[in-house]
This record gives structure tokens, sequence and C-alpha cells, in this order.
């Protein structure tokens, strides 16, 4: 009588993917255990009813897992065995989140995105995490104006050049948000990672373009300027393996698990979710990445502004997996 | 530089599934989205500290998705186009979910489990879902002691006897949250489901085993009696195709997901999350299932008894597919 669509083959395949995950928590002592500082570095431009706080929190992630590796047993499972996870080379470090606010005008979103970055350094971060689309208005016309040709670098990207030459000159790991790119006759929503060194060390395009149409609440549709992204990205850094997603990307519970099973210690996901998005979803789907993963989950939104055409809901958060995390003002 | 460790042609078939869950939520008249009235009856055993409400709720689920099905392009995974998805056979029907005390005594449970479904069907219920472990006290000691042989029925099983003759009886559907389950030399935690015809449609052998310890807070190893199922469970019903998990099966994100991709309207989770676990995950875990997979999510507790051995969090609950939920008392 039993109704089973599912053969019980590809359930033990899923099982032992499952058991590898926890028993790899479980078995690692608390220091291997990454956990993160969050810093918001001091806003220094009060436009737009930005608000910041200039706080410092500290999540201390209960390591011990739920799990006792030694007794759970889901039978059929346990071979073969868990494989070990990497350690990251850095098990405690401090992060800065910056939710910036965001201007029409560039050169001024640009200076203050290498300020709050200097900031979060002097700070001691060794991460810092900016925005989706922290260069530009987020609208359709404001994208191909915008936009910046990454792949050739230098003059004819503005915005990259200041992360890598910060990255560089502060010793940190840079997610650096988003920004509208250039590449032959097509825009993509995308984030650039840079490394101590200063290098690119990856590039995400937004894969889940945000076509929204709520009658009466909100509209708007990337896909009328953008190009929609191919891959996930994962990258290591100097302070771990960090997946990248942004903004609506969250909403796709397979591109983490993709993450996790390539062994990601944290991801970042820089995403400006709005006023009626925001407070459906925001906060559950990075508890739940954090949570269903087993690892950290950071997000960056842009300072709301209540006057922008599309208003961000802010709240950039820090999870950890254990389902602790930092809520961050507007 | 680009760090892509999967290839574009697996994540197109990832966005593909996921389209196609999109589509179809958004393809659908209103009038075809299920959505449920939850009950929960009245309770007639006032012990342990149990409290319930004589409430009646209708969750009025948004069908209209967020997303537009025209606007939605993921480029490359438009095609091939979008399955659809099963209508369920009732697009609005109340749901009684029945957060039943428990005590020691096996038959004044059964009584008590018979008087709440009538009950609930009384009030109008097309469904109704019970605890995890209503029939026992949820110890290592009591599961033997209350075990039944499902398979041999009647006087080997009074406990789904009963749920089958209440079904029957009242023509309505039953997924019988869990009682411990002995087959040979081995014992389950095993959910019935009983059809609108008393037949047994269904059972699900708790996949996860809840073996924990955290020390000064909780300690319990389900996998010192018990044996672990191997199967998931999803089953079509009167009221629409339920995917069955108990408790702790709801941690882990894939047998949601299964159940999703096989069509489920609905995933039935009895469960006993305990004074720990169930203020870290209960309502995370499964407004995200709701959420993350769009469909709608039941779960049902024993009622909360402080003096109990193992004391279960309460707190039963219904998720709309738009993280619409309710959240009943302890």
């Amino acid at each position: 009588m039993k109704s089973s669509l599912v053969s019980s083959k590809n359930l033990i395949r899923l099982q032992s993917a499952i058991s590898r995950s926890f028993l790899q928590h479980s078995s690692k002592p608390i220091s291997q255990t990454p956990f993160f500082i969050p810093i918001i570095p001091t806003n220094t431009i009060n436009l737009y009813n930005q608000r910041y706080q200039n706080l410092q929190f500290q999540i201390r992630s209960n390591s011990t897992s739920i799990m006792s590796s030694s007794a759970f047993k889901p039978e059929q499972a346990r071979l073969p065995p868990a494989l070990p996870l990497s350690s990251p080379p850095l098990t405690k470090f401090k992060i800065g989140i910056c939710q910036l606010a965001v201007t029409p005008d560039k050169e001024r979103n640009i200076q203050h995105a290498r300020e709050a970055i200097e900031e979060a350094a002097q700070k001691g971060a060794h991460l810092v995490v900016l925005p989706e689309i922290w260069n530009s208005p987020y609208s359709n016309d404001g994208f191909p104006v915008y936009a910046e040709d990454i792949d050739a670098g230098h003059d004819a990207s503005p915005s990259t050049a200041m992360l890598s030459e910060v990255s560089s000159r502060l010793k940190i790991t840079v997610v650096g948000g988003s920004i509208p790119e250039r590449c032959g006759d097509k825009l993509y929503n995308t984030c650039c990672v840079f490394g101590t060194d200063g290098k690119l060390k990856a590039k995400h395009r937004k894969i889940h373009l945000f076509d929204i149409d709520i009658p009466g609440k909100i509209t708007f549709m990337e896909s009328k300027t953008l190009t929609a992204g191919e891959t996930p990205t994962i990258v290591d850094t100097d302070v771990g393996r960090i997946g990248v997603g942004i903004c609506y990307d969250i909403r796709f519970q397979e591109l983490a698990m993709i993450y996790a099973s390539r062994g990601a210690h944290l991801l970042c996901y820089p995403g400006a979710f709005n006023m009626t998005t925001g407070p459906l979803h925001w906060e559950l789907l990075q508890r739940a990445r954090a949570v269903d993963n087993q690892l950290y989950v950071a997000t960056c939104s842009p300072a709301r502004d209540t006057g922008a055409g599309y208003v961000a809901w802010g709240h950039s958060t820090l999870v950890g997996p254990t389902n602790t995390y930092l809520n961050f003002c507007m």
C-alpha cells in the first residue's frame, strides 16, 4: 500500500550527501569553525533617507553540531564514509557589509564605496561585501548608461578599477556587490570578487533576472535591458570558499545547494530586495540557505532611499549555520 | 578569471526545473490554487499543561505568482516548455490539525484522537493531520511497549484500526501522525495515510532519525530503538497530492524538493520538535519548504507537556507558498 515514487537507491545517495555535510560539521573542532564579525562602516553621505549604524557585532556560532556524528545512523547511508570538507584558511575574521547609499552621481558612488571599504578595513575587516548595483541607480534607464566593460578594465571600468586598487592596497578580499556590465552588445548584472592582491578572482553574472509585476505594488523587468548569467560562481579566497549570488538568485535553493556541495564556507548575496519582496522573503531566504546548507550567508543591500524609483529594502544581514543572525538597519 | 565549477549545461537543467514550477504557478487561474482552512479541534483532555484554541482560520493564498510568466526569461532555460502540474481535486477545503495531548494511557490516547478527528470533521475538515507519536509517550522506553504491527492490522494495531474506521465513517482523509511500528524485529516511527474509504493509502517511515546530544539542553537518540525508513512517501488523496515527512525529515530540503518535483500540493510533517530545536528551527524550516517549493506545508506537534521526559514544542503550523502562515499555540 505504500506510495513511493522515488527509489531507495536515489534516496540513499541523497542521504549520503546529507550525512557527509553533517558529519563534517560535527567532527570539526571548535577552532576550525569560521565565524565572522560583521562591520557596517559609518556612512559619510546622508542623502536619501539613508540610515547607517556604526556598529560592530560578533556572531559566535555554536560550532557543536546538533547532530552527534557517532549516533547519526541513517542506516544504509553510512557507506561510503563522509568526505572531509576543506577547512577555511581563516577560522575567525571580521566582515564589513557596506550598505551604501546610491546616488545618480557615479563618481560620488565610487568615492563613497572606496571610503566605506577603507573604513571597514581600518576596523579590521578581512572581507568586505558591497550591495547590488552600487554605482548606478537601479533602473533600466540607468543600466546602459552606467554600465562598464569589466573585461577591458582600467578606464573602461572605473568601478572595478577602484575595487582592485583598494583590495590590493588594503590586503582584503572584496565581494564587490554588482554593477551593470557591458560585454559586446549585452548587459549583465555582475559581481566581481577581488583577492588581496587586487586581482579579479571571479565574476558572477546574475543568473535569475528579476521580472516582477504585482499591480499596484511593484513592477520591474530586468530582462528589458539585462541578459541572464549562465553559471554558478564559487571562488577560493583568503577568507574561505565563497559562493556568489545576486539578489533574486537567493530565491533558488538549488544554487545554494550547488555551492554547499562544492564546499562553500560562506555565501554572499548582494541584493536589492524591495518594499514588497523584502518583508515577504528577504530574511526567510537567507536564514533558510544558512541553516539548510550549514554555512554562513552574508547579504548586502543598498541603503533604503524612499525617493528612488526602486526602493531597496535594506536590512543587510549575516546569518550563521545555527540560525544565529544579525539583521541590520534599513 | 571566472571560477565556475558547475557547467552551464547542468545549470540550464536546474533553471528549467525552476521555471517550470514558476510558470505553472503563475499560469493557474485563481480558482485552481488550493487553499486550506485549518481547524484545531477543542481539546477534551486538559492534562499536561496542554493548551488548545478552538479557532478557525482561513488562509487566502495570493495565487497570483510574483513572477510574470511571460516576462520571466531566464534565457536558455525557456525550452523545453514548462510541464503542467496536476490540479488538486479540491481547490478549497478545511484541514484539521489536531495538536493532541499524549498520555501514558494508550486507550485514552486513541479515544482522544478519535474525538478530535470527529470534531474536526464536524467542523468541515476534509483532511485531518495528527502529531508525531500520538499513541505513546515519546521515549525509547515507550516505543517498544506501544509499538503496533500495522501490516497485521486489526487487534495488532488498534491505533491505525481507529484511523481507518473514522476516515471511512467520516469520509475524510487522515494523515495519521505517527506511531511506533513493529515490523519483524525492527521498530519504525511510522505515519499512515488513510483515504476516505478507510483504506491505508501510504505508510511513511521516518527517514532521518533524530539523534541529538546537546549537553545540558537535550539528549535523545531515536536510533537506540528505531530503524530509519528508506523511501520518500508521496500519495494522491481526495484533497490533493501529499508528500509526507516526520519531524526531523523536515530538516532536509532535498526531501521536500523531491515531493515538489513529483507535483505535491501539500507537505505534511507530523513533528515533535523540542524546547531547544523548536525555537531554533521549527518555524523557519516549514516556511522555507513552502516558499522554496511553492506549495503548502502543514505541521502537527503534540501539545506541550512540561512534565514529560521529552517536552514537545507545540506550535503546529500551516504555511502557504507566499509565506503566509498560521502558527498555533503551544
